[in-house]
């Protein structure tokens, strides 16, 4: 198969409402349209939710790294490119290049994937799905930023209490996955996003959330701008875990 | 000029982020593509924000009533349609219609701007901007909801208190018109959505609200599924105001 159809490349506008104070996106906005083109990608390739549903497979999103050295403004294209780097037996990885109006690329992203029966919520064998064809798509483009690590919040303080409201809520009923990222930014006074700017942001999800579920923040400060967020629910369990890396 | 320039015509994917737990697109994001389409119509011809910010105007909304008799759901295709039904000499009235994917209108809204002078924050003679062009645009097309109506909340409990974040603020600094509809959206409890639909969302845009603003809610129930919405700052300052009428 030819690298340039392993490729998914996708533009976008930087719309009004999803540029921040500064005027650049938000990663909140990009970690949506990141998820955006894995599903495109998936789709136009036979292996996306689509396809998937109707055989009672469901892809679930467990890790998301980015690392950014601009961001594009509002009103600016800006493109999405994503491919598959390495498929496991129960995980695949998939990356990202952010490319600018100009075609330089400005950031990366790494994620981590899993396929779930939707009855028995049990992982499925990715080698064994439509006879592993997503194999058929690894492809050795360059992504050139850390994997996503291991985070550990030790802090016993909350830092912010939040209920999952309607807004929240996605078609599964969970907490969708771009509110998380929203929330966890929202956690940082607007002096942090006019003096710094984040280079990098993860986020692991561990456990889904639902409708009215109370949700804390806890965070560890971690010096030079780097910080760990955990939410957890009233009962202690884990939510998500992320990594903010500013300069 | 024709009648079919006068209308833009932008269609829509409805992304899974962008559904809610029922699976249609939420009231938050169509009024975000609402916005949004006012803006690409209003450049494409030539009285856009664009052009205005340059010469020191922006385009102010005021008010917005959408009525809905469906909404498109997940990953469907929709188109919305907008255009200028009146001018006044410091009011527009901007029209839509929401289409699904097999074309058919299945919803309505109506929206008045004015236009201010960004350093004086006075208001502009429409008229005499660009020599009256917008006025050229005036599009007779059918829009058969009723105006956005006078709203006016009595009750002094507050229903909800939230302070504005990093994600509400634009790049104006203040609290996003979008955010407005979402957090309103939140007052009601996810069972008001399994049971009910929102027949018409009006919303009134008052007084802007800025970062760490405490935004208080005060919620009138008019029987019949029908509630008045007024945000509040600290100091008794009306923010917004909001009608809901469900069935």
């Amino acid at each position: 198969m030819k690298e340039t159809n392993k490729i998914g490349k996708y533009q976008f506008v930087v719309e009004p409402f999803h540029a921040d104070f500064t005027g650049r996106l938000t990663i909140g906005v990009l970690g949506n349209h990141l998820l955006n083109c894995a599903g495109f990608h998936a789709n136009e390739r036979g292996f996306g939710m689509g396809t998937l549903n109707e055989a009672n497979y469901t892809w679930v999103l467990s890790r998301l790294a980015i690392e950014l050295n601009d961001m594009p403004r509002q009103y600016e294209d800006f493109t999405i490119w994503t491919w598959v780097e390495n498929v496991y037996r129960l995980f695949t990885d998939r990356n990202f290049a952010l490319l600018n109006k100009a075609g330089e690329k400005i950031g990366y992203a790494r994620s981590v994937w899993a396929m779930i029966n939707m009855e028995t919520r049990k992982p499925a064998d990715l080698m064994t799905m439509h006879n592993g064809s997503i194999t058929e798509y690894v492809c050795d483009e360059p992504c050139p930023i850390d994997k996503p690590s291991r985070i550990k919040v030790t802090s016993t303080d909350p830092v912010s209490t939040m209920q999952a409201k309607y807004s929240d809520i996605d078609i599964n009923q969970h907490v969708n996955s771009v509110r998380y990222i929203e929330h966890i930014l929202d956690l940082f006074p607007l002096e942090m996003y006019e003096t710094r700017h984040i280079r990098r942001f993860e986020i692991a999800y561990i456990n889904e959330s639902r409708y009215g579920d109370k949700l804390t923040l806890y965070k560890d400060d971690l010096a030079d701008g780097e910080y760990d967020v955990e939410m957890r629910k009233e009962d202690g369990e884990v939510v998500c875990r992320s990594k903010i890396v500013s300069y």
